[in-house]
């Protein structure tokens, strides 16, 4: 195999833990011509969604044989306690152990900083705008980091860490799993031509607004300073498109599989003009998305133990059956099977992992009316 | 002892869990003559702050020997789930430990409810616009917990129960602790002469803002809809007072103090005219307040292990240690014992409960900016 | 359907947590005509194991079809503190979470009782012996039972109150499952012949020693009892079979499975003759055994994120990829796909439940020097 | 302060984690001159057992003043998982969280290597039989830890890695600490001589049973030997002195505190002749052993939340009450405070970390049987 373009890499300390061990992040770079948009991926920011890393190995693998215009960057292992964090056989990577926080909303985004930049830049033209939006960005992040330690919670700082390199990119993919899941895209509604690039069924258009994860961290900034540009009656395009790329299940490493989904994104990144030569296309399958307001989470009506029926990805209809729990406290008097149904047509995407719930554990997370995308 | 005023007790059920056992919940109740305000008092909602339950045990010895002019309603092991969840020794009860969420934060509030009540209730008197909006209130809790079953997560189905229960009294009292902990109280600015009736040194004055919490969950509705009456031009008072009592440390019972925080209670309690003929005073201390924006969290700036120097309840001066942080692997090049400290005046109200940190655990919280209240 | 045999339900009490609640357990009865060996089944003493409820499910339902000889017992959700013990979206069940101790290692065994015994009722006829030391059993656990209550932890409580039901049956099944795991039984090596009646493939033949669990529990005491008398040159064969029947992976609930792990076990006990009429037959497979001894536990040799490639029942060659750990900590300068083998054949029989290890965790277990049973 | 004696550092790998991060563990040593006994002290092996650090760091601070007769190894966070293992908000470090395995019971001790040698060394003088066996110790740990990586555990691993260094002294010190605990001392009998020169006010005499722990896996060895030759008629006494130290209490850092126990520390190797000139003299209190068997726990008679009334270290009298539980589930009919006492004289030495229990979880541990030493 020939390399045709070096990986470098550097080593990113993001904290440390209380015997004093450093946390470190690999991080690793391919160079472009500078002729296209540059990429930020990375993976495993939950503990248990290692999928993302072996998604990058074998991106690592195809981009040392390409001519990039851009520049690429990718972070394996983005959360060194999340990676780590084991209670039981399971790894505990979804929040903070310590305070509940999901790790993937400490990401920062100061809303005022669009207000004031449109203000203060309107007669930049569109290239020196975009320069200086993202090294404001960049700078604001970098002032959270050289401010007083004391400030920084701990993974705050790990965010904040991953989001400097993010906001250099103009495209960046932040690589998760459900828990039991098929395969779906978090996809900003201003970027729903791109998700035909992905080899992904499933597509969840979500609007402009900031809830501290990674993706919106990344697209809300652009797409607040295009809307209100807008306002000003200046057209200015959203300039970053970011994307959370839910691989499948937790807990699970599938290298044939994780080869599929590189080259689902090298297609979009060759739709995107990130290569010289490559030419990798989608495949051709149907894409089904619905809207953040109809994607419904469905909880345990009661508590008990769960067989799942509905199959990730499958096509259910009003009344089918989703699921059956069984109650065995009360063979005898009450019914201890209870088969639990729809009102509605939905697709399921994702299901709890485990197979016993509290009554109110979310059970399953459908798309309501969906539509061809 | 004379039995003055009876109390009943009434059992709810706010879940099931996996092997379907139900959750259920003590409510104790005295009945006053209806000419004063009514209270609900909770504890435990955290699991591993547990001392509200020996402070409502506390009260309940007093109370059934008082004449009383409000119902009062009294709920310890107020979260059947936080309560009972150990991992390891410790009871790790201040989330859910299947989402993270914060037990405390997930507390109803419909702000648009307020706006809409407003217009359409202004020509209602005083008397009848409090028991109208008390009543929209309840319905709306109602409404939720009569709807279906799938929609209601597992502490969202606790939280409204309780909730239902808070939104029927004039005054609210949820009893928590902090980590390790000096006793102060969540106060809302509009209620601040309260404050002066506990006997608790340390006072947050907080906003009209909802962040999900039981305190803000009772009067965030009345605050917002004197506002809005305002607006209008007209005066109303907010009719309902909620506190966040802080009781000290968690995992910790203790029966004396509590008796004395069962006092605290109810001087405050014959402040407002609960009682026919009790006269509990509050003490003569000095009690110091500060800002909800004023109350600084503060992160260890390096990770290893701690040994705490402020004293809790302690007013610091700038400069002066407040913790010292012992890191051992590195003892000949490196400084093993790094003295931290404040670059402002502050309180110490409550630091970490274990004595190893990672970077950015958060170690103290501060009140700063504080004044006599 | 007809219901030619009734059932019966009592709730057992095993224990209380911190707000007062009760630990209770269902156990359901039938009755035989008192001419067959009386069984006792229970399941789900490990939390995350709960297959095991469905196999009683299924049972039940078949059961009270048919007459039978012996009385049978079965005990679903066996542990209501596993059953119920979430950390993160897992049940954290194997072991008590805050001592760390399995809970199938809790079972009391007593072995001077055998000794005591065999020395003094030598001259009982077999009947005799049979019913008098299955008596002292009970009794040694009833007094463990009544005696003082603050010598009891909460796991030995727990299987007291469980063994107490056990020692009274002739035929015991501990229902458990592996992580990810083919089935498999846990059989003594006295009773292999029945080994042949259970549908599975896999059989682990183990030693008379007692090591905590419910199965050495049931049948050591009887064992031992019959060497004892060995040694007195008197032939008394073990009058209990006990099993722990691996029933595939845990989380997971699978009612069609679950209807064949019940017959399964209704082809043992048509074997045993505890039915009147019923003739469940085994079907006609391979069995496979190894000796306990043989039983390998495969331990990581490094740490990294593991794709498992042995398939589950499948038999390995040695030096054949078992499975592929992905490190991407180092990917230029190392080898980030390390391919792992075995040095010997071997039938894949589990494997850990998580895609990401430490060195050292156990990765898989193997049979080893395997022949057909 | 002038340094007299050199320290260095070296730090050992004792395993890798999931994201490939290596497990280092600081080791810091101080030469003597080859006249007196060599020492391992250790820290932390149980993750929240955090004081022994402080204690190595009071240790480091007073040897490198000192001249050694014999070499001392200091190595704090002997276990760099369970140091780092939070659970909530406390750290979860007494057992392996994927398996529930203590990490102090997981070294290595083959007591057929004990009778092999002694049959084949038994014309050995006393030095060079010290030596070979010493030597022999030491390779049967090297041979595990350089076998097949896939037969270690993780636990097992760190503690070979621990073990290998203990070996290779005459005095091994273990520190450790209870929940919330007094100070104690665990001291195998034939050296409860040795007792006397440690500032610890409890002792607990421990026969000759290996569990798995640090201090007997560094005695026993040598216990067994010295046993064993005396049946062959030959007089050879322990060579290895090792002790549990308990310094109080979990999860705090008192380095005033630690400074006081490394005194203690240093007195006991002043009377063994570690130094040249040092005199480091025991104080003047009472100390007070139990044995073993009669070290009571007592395990909680009923759930509920937990009040402890008797002192730690404090001399409670049969029938005194030792704690209250509080029970609020039915505080109507049933009395919600029951008080729990003992029915024998003891010494409370420990108690149970959290305020709420389960029925059956251990409450206090006792001195019973106590006598002055």
């Amino acid at each position: 195999m020939t390399v045709v373009t070096a990986i470098s890499q550097e080593n990113i300390i993001v904290g440390e833990v209380a015997n004093g061990l450093p946390l470190t992040i690999p991080v690793y770079r391919l160079k472009g011509d500078g002729t296209g948009p540059s990429v930020y991926i990375q993976a495993n920011m939950h503990g248990a969604e290692v999928q993302g890393n072996a998604v990058i190995y074998q991106l690592l693998e195809q981009l040392k044989q390409l001519k990039l215009k851009g520049d690429i960057t990718l972070v394996p292992y983005a959360n060194p306690i999340g990676c780590n964090q084991k209670s039981g056989e399971f790894t505990l990577g979804r929040f903070d152990p310590i305070t509940g926080t999901n790790w993937n909303r400490m990401y920062h985004y100061n809303s005022d900083l669009v207000t004031e930049f449109a203000n203060t830049h309107s007669r930049f033209n569109d290239d020196a705008l975009k320069r200086a939006f993202k090294q404001s960005l960049i700078s604001e992040i970098n002032n959270k980091l050289n401010g007083p330690a004391y400030l920084l919670n701990t993974g705050k700082r790990i965010a904040l860490n991953l989001q400097k390199l993010a906001h250099q990119a103009d495209i960046v993919l932040d690589l998760h799993t459900g828990p039991i899941s098929s395969k779906h895209l978090y996809c900003p509604t201003f970027a729903r031509n791109s998700a035909h690039y992905f080899n992904i069924e499933h597509v969840l258009l979500i609007p402009n607004d900031f809830d501290g994860a990674m993706d919106e961290a990344s697209f809300c900034p652009w797409w607040h300073l295009s809307e209100k540009l807008a306002t000003q009656g200046r057209k200015f395009d959203v300039q970053v498109e970011a994307f959370t790329v839910e691989l499948g299940s937790q807990e699970r490493i599938d290298l044939t599989e994780a080869k599929n989904d590189a080259n689902s994104i090298l297609s979009y990144l060759t739709y995107k003009a990130v290569f010289t030569d490559a030419n990798y296309r989608p495949t051709d399958i149907t894409r089904y998305a619905c809207h953040l307001d109809d994607y419904l989470a469905y909880y345990a009506p009661i508590g008990g133990m769960v067989e799942y029926i509905a199959p990730l990805g499958g096509h259910i209809k009003a009344g089918e059956p989703i699921a059956n729990i069984l109650r065995m406290e009360n063979y005898l008097q009450a019914q201890p099977l209870q088969t639990l149904t729809l009102d509605t047509d939905a697709i399921a995407i994702l299901h709890f992992a485990s197979a016993s719930v509290n009554q109110g554990t979310e059970l399953y997370k459908f798309f309501t009316n969906t539509f061809e995308l």
